[in-house]
């Protein structure tokens, strides 16, 4: 069967995913992307995330690689049969994953002692807005407030008086994101902790929380706040402590990053925009004094960029060994060589749009590299198959468990 | 000796980091912080990033955070003794993580060929700006580089037209940080293979890439693009498909962020804000007639946030049961009473500045918590207690090491 073929370091372990819309699943996805083999169990109606992004007949391209490497089944977990089921399917597996509000599974007759009866050393990750205790822990979030509350939006800004505008969702939930991530490192730690020789077989749980996954990610944030009493501030496309270095519009309306801030790239740039005194100009002779009149020195970098095509530019600056890149759209994703090379975009054959660009594994494991197995399956596809291989159902009881709206 | 007491799941876990900046060393502060001894190599002048960010006295509040719970050794890498000592040290660890530019620690006599001469099981993960082949192997990149070509610098930004600024940088180099996390993953995904009762004890690698590592997270981007050829453009604070939902500025100069996009959101906003009639307004009657006209809308729900505080606007959305969020900045988030129940926010004892606010270890695990077992040390702090333990040299081997600046 294909999902048990070798592919990749996490053929071996089984993974049930309990778990809806985006972090929880992510999470599961790069487990099933290394192998894995993962259960995602949804309502009879499916996950929600399946109506998400652009529809074709009722079919989003992103469930194609959100759910892929998966098999689906589907529970309504308020059937008292359900209960049984996921409890059978628990004593088969290496961990649990999900991401209902806390507490949820535990009404539903869920909780980690339940499952701990059904397999003693299970491991059982909980990803949630806020975490499983403390004052917020019942609060609703999602990505957007996990971004918020993580720091990340704040800073996702221009520099203050610069605009009027909120400062900007990167574009994707990348809250959510980050904390599936986080889950699928801390079920390899608990597992490598729990399966290796001499280990203790304990269980383990984890306790992942969008916002505090969020923080973790902020730097000298809290710090520096802490020692100095700085309120870290947005400083747009600009980095506050050296200049050059931002975004620059090309004359076809494309933004080209150029790093051009120490004395020497400064130098270089400086000749490459045909301006070779600029560096002998008071206000820019040091990264101090560029820093201070950073307005006046983007505004001529600025004129020279945007006479020029992006792919110009590029060439120009690439000659001048000035550190540099396009900011790309997913046009320039799809096309580019190097993506291509490492199968970081690929092609997947999908029964309903026949192929789907997707992106590939990350981390490449030269040695036993994952891969792209299947496609977003369709919801309850693999009841029959997970039913019968791990719970000896036969065709019969899966159409009864459907008679009887369990499935 | 408190680098091997218990403190996480990973205790017993040994990794040498030969890395530097961001990428790899916050992927080893990932496995130091639930437990793993990291043996940090720098060269004898430190790694450049204890310079980063604002300083007290040449120290930075950051490397407190960045550095915490490893042991530090310095090596003059081009000196010929240093190899010897890596490699000693090599054989007695599980991991190595590293960032030079891909074939740099193989120019210096430490490919991953002799480094598996000293530990056949060695695993080693390689970070890097594009990833150890193809095209732009060779090419400079850093946290920015990464992620304008991971598709997320394009994304922040406000929607085409509505702003001639740049696309803004997320204010952290997360590229660099989503890499270092995705290196942690992998890392241990391996050696759950390599050491689980029956695994196969075989040497594996790891090869993350910046740019892929965001591209990953870039959820329907690239599906999306290949099936209906749509290029995803930024939204700024909003939503494509849904309002209102947006960030909104309070009287006190706070942005706030509202999600009240379904028909029963709204009506419960419309009343809050005092407006009951707005959900009969023909502008505003569905999500659909909303998103249309999402300028008036924002500018109505915008006229009335103007007229309250941050905190009484986040009480009558709360008495209202409105999704909504403060956007967070350092002082908000060291004020958080969520963060600090949960010791995501905590004072950690520095000898350098007293108390250092650090952001705290995720993820948790409750029954064996990772914790801040020491700040981030000096240069060379562990010089004599690793090459001691591990290589069984003396005091007076150690200096002779540094006499002949080995270290």
């Amino acid at each position: 069967m294909e999902s048990t073929k070798r592919a990749g370091p996490l053929t071996g372990l089984r993974v049930l995913e309990v778990g809806h819309f985006i972090a929880a699943p992510f999470g599961t996805r790069l487990l099933g992307d290394l192998g894995a083999d993962v259960i995602k169990v949804e309502p009879p109606a499916g996950d929600p995330v399946r109506q998400w992004g652009t529809h074709i007949d009722g079919n989003s391209p992103w469930w194609s690689q959100h759910g892929r490497n998966k098999r689906c089944i589907t529970l309504n977990l308020k059937h008292p049969k359900a209960k049984e089921i996921v409890l059978g399917l628990a004593a088969k597996s290496d961990a649990v994953v999900e991401n209902f509000r806390p507490g949820q599974l535990a009404r539903l007759g869920l909780g980690p002692d339940v499952l701990r009866e059904a397999r003693a050393d299970l491991v059982i990750a909980h990803v949630s807005g806020y975490g499983q205790d403390g004052p917020y822990r019942d609060k609703a979030a999602f990505g957007v407030i996990g971004e918020s509350v993580g720091g990340l939006r704040h800073l996702s800004d221009h520099a203050p008086g610069m605009s009027d505008l909120p400062p900007v969702r990167v574009g994707v939930s990348i809250g959510d994101s980050i904390a599936g991530l986080y889950a699928a490192f801390g079920v390899m730690a608990v597992l490598w902790q729990r399966d290796r020789q001499g280990g203790d077989a304990r269980a383990r749980s984890l306790d992942v929380a969008l916002s505090e996954s969020v923080l973790s990610m902020m730097e000298g944030m809290l710090p520096e706040y802490g020692v100095m009493g700085d309120i870290k501030q947005p400083t747009g496309s600009r980095i506050a402590t050296a200049a050059p270095t931002s975004g620059y519009l090309a004359k076809d309306g494309k933004w080209v990053l150029i790093a051009g801030n120490s004395d020497p790239l400064f130098a270089r740039l400086s000749k490459a925009m045909g301006q070779p005194d600029l560096p002998q100009d008071a206000r820019f002779r040091d990264n101090r004094s560029r820093v201070a009149n950073v307005e006046d020195l983007d505004a001529i970098i600025g004129d020279w960029t945007r006479q020029h095509d992006a792919d110009a530019l590029l060439a120009i600056l690439a000659d001048a060994d000035i550190p540099s890149s396009l900011v790309y759209t997913a046009e320039d994703i799809a096309a580019d060589p190097q993506y291509r090379h490492r199968g970081m975009v690929q092609e997947v054959e999908d029964p309903l749009f026949g192929q789907v660009l997707q992106a590939g594994i990350v981390p490449g494991v030269p040695e036993d590299p994952g891969r792209v197995r299947w496609p977003g399956p369709k919801i309850g596809a693999h009841n029959e198959e997970v039913l019968g291989e791990l719970l000896g159902m036969t065709a019969a009881d899966v159409q009864g468990l459907r008679d009887q709206e369990v499935i």
